[in-house]
């Protein structure tokens, strides 16, 4: 197995060349301009290790895992506008640089050039990566539809949200390492196991991100802490609070959610930890990360790569809780 | 060969249980809105009938001829907005009946949805069907592109122009025939010859409409006749008649594309005329029909078949030049 390092290096060579400039420059300018922003690349790389995984040379799923990334910065692209963020990764949004409308067609274009990636494979592998990809583009769709609707509801239960997180971004995650495995010709049973261990470790994931929204540590964690709240995010934590409050605490979380006081950030924190909403995310995320790992037993794969797995997993999942 | 009604009936059969309504609404409803809008479908006709040509039944090729229009419609939704359109056929555009997020989700959805109808095909068909409807779906961005640019510029030129119609609808055309022709497994050759013939049948056919823009009876032409001249679209007839102009010409013709007065649509036209640019582009359009209707001898079908053929592009092309 090689270490992530070295798959990094090969794909950052590979998605610099992967979509030439060619005319006209309006729409491919903007492709490699979020290209080049770069990124953690955790998606290929996902794609490129499961390959090694289960037996293949990781170069073999080159392809695929640029696809991965031309659709993730696709779906990167829509989503900016629709949250009129301003900035990504440090850097100006594609609809901020340009404009609304170049926003559109290079994220369209993205999303098409990444079904090419594809065609480099054999009919039969072609076709089960652009199904899954088909599908798995859907759900990213639809989880993003709920995330957006849900910002106007009052009525959002805990099923919904997990079911919006996991089709947001958890089944992306499986299916880069699904991905992989297609390419290296494994079993069904290897392809979905490897498929649930990333769609529960993304939900794992995901969820530990809204836990350390608000109780990580400032150096550690990349983004403001206490942003979700200031913002009146309706994460886990927030929906997992309202259904264990007693009716003074959910009065007062829902006077918080509508104002923004300068004690805001503290004082939703303390009816977090008062409610034990904070403690049942916590128990989620190790719930989700236990019921991932299991999937490892699942799969037909040497020690090493097992071991391989259960590292990348534990690194994702390591941090400060 | 049945008739091109038979087709349209079992199309609009098809199309209206091709997307079942499903959670989150919000994201479908605008899907099978837009495709309940109606329209000519002559894109999806073109698939099933080149099946037929091809000797296959044209049911065969119903998921590609699907996929087809649920691309077309997913263009126009994106289109719409950045042409910001407020109304499509008569009846509120998707943005504006939603909203922005909705359009450009929807229209993400409705991509993605074409493809997975291809699923339907074994591999080799699969692989064969992607591959030419991402060609030329990015053909068709780049198309938008180019058109959405030439609006700000003063300098196209006449071979720019073209390939702008030619990527924006004329290769959709060629690629719905010969997606007709890939399912029922044709030659390459058949595949080439209806591939040119949609495609140059569909350039003649812009430029026809450039020409009836202008020219048209308002009783027969379905939108306001002048049309393109109070938009100062920068259309063939334009480019025509800057390119043949004297210098009074060509100053009148700046000047009157820079207000709008009331007798511009006439002055215009008269110039259009004067020039000859209004010959050269019926000269054009049968320069191209001819030479689509060339590609039908390189094939190898049915007299019946390239009566049907040759009927339906004469049919097209029957307008009040």
């Amino acid at each position: 197995m090689q270490s992530l390092e070295v798959y990094r290096e090969a794909f950052s060579r590979e998605i610099q060349q992967a979509v030439p400039m060619r005319e006209p420059r309006h729409l491919y300018e903007p492709v490699n301009y979020i290209l080049a922003l770069g990124g953690k690349r955790i998606r290929p790389l996902l794609t490129l290790m499961a390959a090694e995984i289960f037996g293949a040379d990781f170069t073999k799923a080159m392809p695929a895992a640029l696809a991965v990334e031309l659709f993730h910065n696709f779906s990167l692209i829509h989503d900016d506008i629709m949250d009129e963020a301003p900035t990504r990764r440090g850097k100006e949004t594609v609809h901020t640089k340009w404009d609304l409308n170049t926003g559109i067609l290079s994220g369209d274009a993205m999303l098409i050039l990444a079904y090419q990636f594809f065609e480099d494979y054999p009919p039969e592998t072609f076709r089960e990566l652009a199904k899954l990809f088909s599908k798995t583009a859907l759900e990213v769709c639809e989880g993003q539809q709920w995330d957006v609707e849900f910002e106007h509801r009052t009525d959002v239960t805990i099923p919904e949200y997990l079911k919006m997180i996991e089709y947001k971004t958890a089944v992306l995650l499986g299916a880069a390492l699904k991905m992989g495995g297609i390419v290296a010709g494994t079993s069904d049973r290897n392809c979905a196991g490897i498929y649930h261990f990333g769609r529960l470790l993304g939900i794992a994931f995901q969820l530990q991100d809204d836990y350390l929204d608000s109780f990580g540590d400032p150096k550690d964690f990349g983004k403001q802490v206490g942003g979700d709240i200031i913002e009146n995010k309706k994460t886990f934590l927030y929906l997992k609070a309202f259904e264990f409050a007693d009716d003074n605490q959910r009065a007062e979380l829902s006077q918080l959610f509508s104002t923004n006081t300068e004690d805001k950030v503290d004082r939703v924190k303390a009816i977090f930890t008062a409610t034990r909403a904070a403690d049942a995310i916590r128990e989620e995320v190790r719930n989700y990360t236990a019921e991932a790992f299991r999937h490892l037993d699942t799969m037909e794969i040497s020690p090493v790569a097992k071991q391989a797995l259960t590292k990348f997993g534990e690194g994702l999942m390591n941090r400060t809780m």
